[in-house]
């Protein structure tokens, strides 16, 4: 997993160089808004989505040098997300990953725009000559990325997930919010790597159900993090989230509920990877490493 | 024009059309995040850069039915824009074409969420299957779409515009700024048309260059009608951009100087088209409306 950050973060740092021709210097001088991108999507992340993507296309023996500008893509996708919900007017972080978040670094105004610029940058990215040689895969991924990304996906589990803040959410309405939030991206990595391998249906539907499974399991781990960090700290289940009203399923499972579930979720990822063998081992590694991490 | 609209209207309402099938109808109700695009994108609007891009594509014979698609996605990233543009952080303005915009119609966080998943929304529409027929085309329009507003594009012109609120800009500098905050979906709304045309070189330069010529008019236009607007009501020409500070070439040429400058455009426009014939009538006609339209 850290080779494969290593790559991304290669490969993104050349994406999102500064212009050295004349004219475009001046704009790098004039306006932070390459800095504010780069300080969004550089230096730091598991690179996760990119993971998953890149192994999930290793699966039908589909080289790392051919998935890695979606994986970028989709990393920038995944960091616009970020600077967004930390705004202000969202989810008002004043931190993420223990450094200060874009708006604060920034400004506002340049945080908006750095957000926008990324998930510009990311169809620019999956959608251009350099992504892959056949226009019909490169369609296709733009496509199948805007639908997870867009308003009927991730930005419509945002906007639920904002909505869950003014009026309790039930079960079902949680995990339906989180299948769009975190679900989409996850889903789109696994489908990804079918499209770059051209996989024949079955394999396709397995790698979904491996990725529906894993984003939950993701989730979920997620929010015990967060319910057991304060419970620990304090001596009692009320986490961060809980606090500003969030959904989440451990405050509708109960940590020991979670736990039951989270197990249950890896062997269901497990499963749906039976019909690859011994070839899906590293995927079925990171839902494992997903579900125990401890930060 | 007024029949061009009329079909991308037409076209955006079936786009953004409320999900019918049950479990979408549930988040329909549980967010306003659908509500708040269709509230951005319908219902207004003089469609101007889908006409170019219909218009542009006509030349070469291209079916409005076949530029439509692309020609939505354009619109869409037109008023991705306008939404975050009026964000109190960004432009901070209440009012658009007379009603209450986004942010204060609905609220931030649903306006911030709006605008990206118009800006997705846009990349989804012009990738998609029904879009075009050749994915190679798909491909190379979604790429080109992503260039024109991302961050070396209009993105870029966003942050420019509001860098020279800090300082004074020049007038080379807020040429290139335009250049890039307008310019740039102008251009692409004519090379648009010429790929989906399959233009020979030639033929593709001369759009971009009308593009150009055009997307300076349209600005230039704008901001006289601002200048005057105010001059005619205050007695002088004190216009609302150069109260907030902001980067104007009326401000930097004068009034009278800025009234030959667009001459100048409207001359070079449609000079540029010259090697279309008589078929380049309405493009042409369009240059003069824009330069001479009174609001």
């Amino acid at each position: 997993m850290d080779r494969v950050a290593e790559l991304v973060e290669r490969r993104l740092t050349a994406l999102l160089a500064p212009a050295t021709a004349s004219p475009k210097e001046s704009h790098e001088t004039a306006s932070p808004l390459s800095e504010a991108m780069r300080y969004a999507a550089l230096g730091g992340g598991k690179r996760l989505r990119p993971f998953l993507l890149i192994e999930s296309a290793r699966l039908f023996g589909v080289p790392e040098q051919t998935s890695l500008y979606p994986a970028c893509a989709l990393e920038c996708i995944h960091c616009y997300s970020l600077v967004h919900d930390d705004l202000p007017a969202m989810d008002d972080d004043a931190l993420r990953r223990g450094r200060p978040t874009v708006h604060v670094a920034f400004d506002e105004a340049t945080a908006i725009l750095a957000g926008d610029s990324l998930l510009t940058l990311a169809f620019e990215i999956v959608s251009g000559p350099q992504s892959h040689n056949d226009p019909a895969i490169r369609a296709e991924l733009t496509y199948l990325l805007a639908q997870a990304s867009g308003w009927q996906g991730m930005a419509l589990g945002q906007a639920l997930d904002l909505a869950a803040e003014q009026r309790p959410f039930s079960l079902d309405e949680t995990r339906a919010m989180q299948k769009l939030k975190t679900g989409a991206l996850f889903r789109f990595a696994c489908e990804a790597g079918a499209v770059l391998g051209c996989a024949d249906e079955p394999s396709r539907t397995a790698l979904v159900r491996y990725a529906s499974a894993f984003g939950q399991a993701f989730q979920l781990a997620d929010d015990l993090l967060d319910a057991q960090g304060d419970a620990d700290a304090m001596g009692k289940a009320a986490s961060k989230d809980a606090e500003r009203g969030k959904a989440t399923l451990v405050g509708l499972l109960g940590i020991e509920g979670a736990k039951g579930r989270l197990a249950g979720l890896v062997a269901e990822a497990e499963e749906a990877l039976d019909p690859f063998g011994e070839q899906a081992a590293t995927l079925i590694e990171a839902a494992r490493f997903v579900a125990e991490r401890r930060s």
